[in-house]
Formats: C-alpha cells, structure tokens, sequence
C-alpha cells in the first residue's frame, strides 16, 4: 500500500488552506496513493500560540466544514484520508480531533487527542478538553490505523496501547516547531529527539509510523513571543524504525510518500518479540502518577 | 559528574576477562570516574548462543567471585560501580543480575533482570529466571541509577517504571550484537535500532541514558550458527536523548566516558513537561498481554 502525507503552511485565509491541501490531494491521489494523512489543525493557523476567547469561533462541528471537504475528497479518490479538526463538541467541550474517511463521505472514525501540551506558546490546555474515546484504532480497507496527535507522541505509553488493540500502523499529525529564539543546537536536539521518539514507537511495537507535520513561519499575534518556525520534516518509518520517506527540508510544502508493507510487521514482531515478554505482573506502578 | 562505561571483549579465560577489566577500570578512574558502568556478562564469554547444562557451573553466589572482585576496586578506587553477574540464587534459580557498589566492598543493590530474551543464538530463557525485584533504582551517592540489562532496553514500560520510582539515570549494561550472515542494511537497521530505542527513554523521561555494550566476535560452540559479532558502539546520551559520547568503531576496547549535569534533567522536564501530562486513567491496558 502506498503511503502519502502532505506538509505545507497555512494562513488565515481558510479557503486557501482548503485549495492548498486539496491540490496536494489530487496530486497525490494521482500518484497512487492508498492513504493520505495530513497535519494538525490544517484547516487554520496554530492559532494556540495564545490563549484568546474568539478563536473558539474557529471550532466545528462533526460534520462541518472540513469534515465534509474531506469527505468529498475520499470519495472522489476513493482513499483513506486522515484530517485534523478542531472539534466543537459542545458548548464548553472542544477537542483536538483526528477524523479518518474511507472512500465515502461520511467518517469512519475518530481520535480526540488524549495527552494536551501547555507550554509556552503552545497553549493547548486552554482550548482542548482531553479526549475521552481512549486509544482506539479506526479500522479501514487499508488496515487498522493507530491515529495519535502531536503530543501523544511524546508517550511510549498511548503507542503501546494503539498497538495493543491491534494499530497495524501510528499515525501522527502534528504541528510542532522552533522557538526562532534558540539556538541552532538547541533547535537540532529538539528536532532530533521528536524523530528518536516516534521512530522508537515503531520499533517498540514493530509497526510502521508516519508523522505529518506543519511547516511555515507563524507570528505571535500578540508579540509576547517570537512565534514558531513549524519545523515540518515529515516521514514515514518501517517497523524497525528505520525511516523509509522523508522531507528534511523544513520549509518543504508537499508530498512525502512511500510503499509500506504490512506483512513485515509481523516478520519482525518475530525476530523481535518483545509482545511475548511484556512483564504485565509488574508493570501496576504505571497506572499512578509516581512512585515515591 | 563523571561517567565511564568500559566495552571490551571476553575470553574463556575468566582471569583475563577480570585483568582487561580491571585495567579499563583503573584508567577510567585514573581519569576522574565517579561512576563506572561495565557490560552485561563481562566475567565470561556469552554463554547463551546456545543450551547446555554444564554452563550453570559459571553462575556464581552473592556474595561471590565476580562480586568480590568488583567490591575491592569500588573501595580502592572510591567509586560507584556497576556490574553484571550471572547469579545462582538457589538449586534451579539462577539470574542475570547487575549488582551495584559504591566505594565498599559490599554491594548496596542489585537488580535481576526482568525481561528475559528467546531468540537463536540469544537462549536466555534457558538459563535465567525472570526477575522478581521489580523496576526499584539503586540509591548511591552519586544519585538513584535505574540499573537495567539489555534485552529489558526494548521495552519502554521498563524505562518508564525506573523514572517513575526516581531514577536519576538508566543504565544499561547489554551484549547484543550481528549475527554475521544477515545483510549489511539489515546489520544497520538493527544497531541504529538499538540505539534509538534507548535514546527514546531518556527523551520520554528527561534524565540520561548509558548503554554499555560487549564487542568483540564469539563463536557458537555447537556451529548450529555462525556466532555472534557483538557491535559495540556503546554510549551515554543526555535528557534529550541527544549522545554526548560514544564510540562508532564496533570493535573498539576501552573507556567511553562524558560528564553528565543531572541538574540539566529537570529543566528538561519543565520544558517538555511529560510527566505531567500522562493520562493515568486511561493507561489500564497497558497491564494487559493484548486488547482484542
């Protein structure tokens, strides 16, 4: 199966988006691909930089807006979509929500993004309530995805359990980048340490992970901060996590794709089998917050 | 402080193996080690490419010989270290065991390793029993070492359980290597493998790791297989996984050493603030085999 994620900017203009995204779709969806993911909250901004009452009026309903523009895009490619939404549960109850298509309008499933950040400028905890759906994967015709987002990347712990439930595959969107602030070394540890991560989340659970991550430059728009450089560096990693597509341009917009084959998973889940020697009689102290 | 982990080959010849190490040991703490880290096994070749009783006859008591040779030089040197001991507990229970000193000649904790790996050439459910002390640090004066051994590495749970009880590092004492049949990329994926998957628990935990592998070829005795090349490549990396020393020559013998600040981990932790964020009420699964 052919494996696609789209990395771009975005701007204010949400139609824009929509075009941007949707041309790198058909571009795509030419190109063979079986699965599309696309990036955190692709529709808009990072509009998280501040905590500022009027961005709820960017949140949707499921259905809305862009559930219903990738809707049409599944169906008329006939693909597995992946999309980003910053959802409008109810009043008072918004998440950040990964919503999977299979060839037809209508989702066939959805994560509400369990772990929230809350760092400076990235204020996350403002405007997500935490998921509550737990780490389900969504089922397709191109297997069962394992749909995480962003800072659920940085918990070995919801990978495991994706792949526990049988995940045949991580997907992260995501939407992380550089403090222009730091220094270039700084810059280069953090980067690194979000590949490691989610490359040793393949290897500990012997699945492929594709990450999907913005690029682009956005201000703070109340210069408290220097804003963020989305640092994009997008990939796709085999089930040994080693990286077998990737974009290490991070101004890159487009598409990163690769052929990923879901019958070596289980070829390397039997040279390394790790599931076979969990030691769930010892692991109780990870349900508690520390064990002083 | 100073760390030092010594990587070497092993011989038959126990008394050999004990004077390469100790002369490793006396440069490392001529060079200011505070804390020396020695290789999973490093008393004798690794015995377990392959199944025969009369391999028991090197386990040794604790006290006992490799203990007792490790206690004199942790006094004489003034230092912590970190051993490796194939252990006979009782008739029929038998560990592999990392044993801990710090400047006497009694040790001040062990733990027996609690993964145990099955794999051709790798037969250690053979001959140790898992381990039933737990994921507990060892407290030292150079602070709690989350004292791991090798195939335990894989297993992000096991790292995770060692922060979450104050461990102030993970160390980890291993001896993996090629088998010297498989492709060159295949060779390359499964070292950067090694090395990403432990990287990832310092970066999911915020303190620093120290991976201390064997080097050096060993010949399975049965010629079933075509032995073992361990590859080396030890490291110690920092709180964001980054490595702050290692050494890439797979067949290098000697002292791989760094100063390592642990006041840096926990401004690693305010920055990427994990630990906070993880959702313990949603991580139930986790002390399941698999969740169908």
């Amino acid at each position: 199966m052919k494996v696609s994620l789209i990395q771009q900017s975005c701007s204010h203009d949400k139609a824009a988006n929509f075009k941007k995204t949707e041309g790198f779709i058909h571009q795509a969806a030419k190109d063979g691909a079986d699965l599309i993911v696309l990036q955190e909250l692709h529709s808009t901004l990072y509009f998280c930089q501040t905590e500022a009452v009027e961005n709820f009026q960017a949140a949707e309903s499921i259905p809305g807006e862009t559930t219903q523009f990738l809707g049409k895009l599944a169906k008329k490619y006939n693909i597995v979509i992946v999309g980003s939404v910053f959802e409008r549960r109810a009043a008072g109850i918004y998440h950040n929500t990964a919503v999977v298509f299979d060839g037809k309008e209508e989702p066939v499933g959805m994560y509400r993004k369990m772990h929230i950040p809350d760092d400076p400028a990235f204020q996350e905890k403002f405007y997500f309530t935490p998921g509550d759906l737990g780490f389900s994967p969504i089922k397709t015709r191109f297997g069962s995805l394992g749909v995480l987002v962003c800072w659920d990347q940085w918990f070995p712990e919801a990978a495991r359990l994706m792949a526990l439930a049988g995940a045949d595959m991580l997907i992260y969107p995501t939407a992380i980048g550089w403090n222009p602030a730091d220094p270039i070394d700084e810059k280069k540890r953090q980067l690194d340490s979000w590949s490691i991560i989610q490359q040793s989340h393949a290897i500990a659970n012997g699945i492929p992970v594709i990450a999907c991550n913005r690029t682009g430059f956005e201000e703070d728009p109340t210069n408290k901060t220097t804003g963020i450089e989305f640092w994009g560096n997008s990939f796709i990693a085999g089930p040994q996590g080693e990286i077998i597509a990737n974009n290490t341009d991070s101004d890159f917009e487009g598409v990163v794709a690769a052929n990923i084959d879901l019958q070596k998973s289980e070829l390397v889940r039997q040279i390394w089998p790790f599931f076979r020697d969990r030691r769930i009689d010892a692991y109780q102290g990870l349900l508690n917050r520390f064990n002083e």
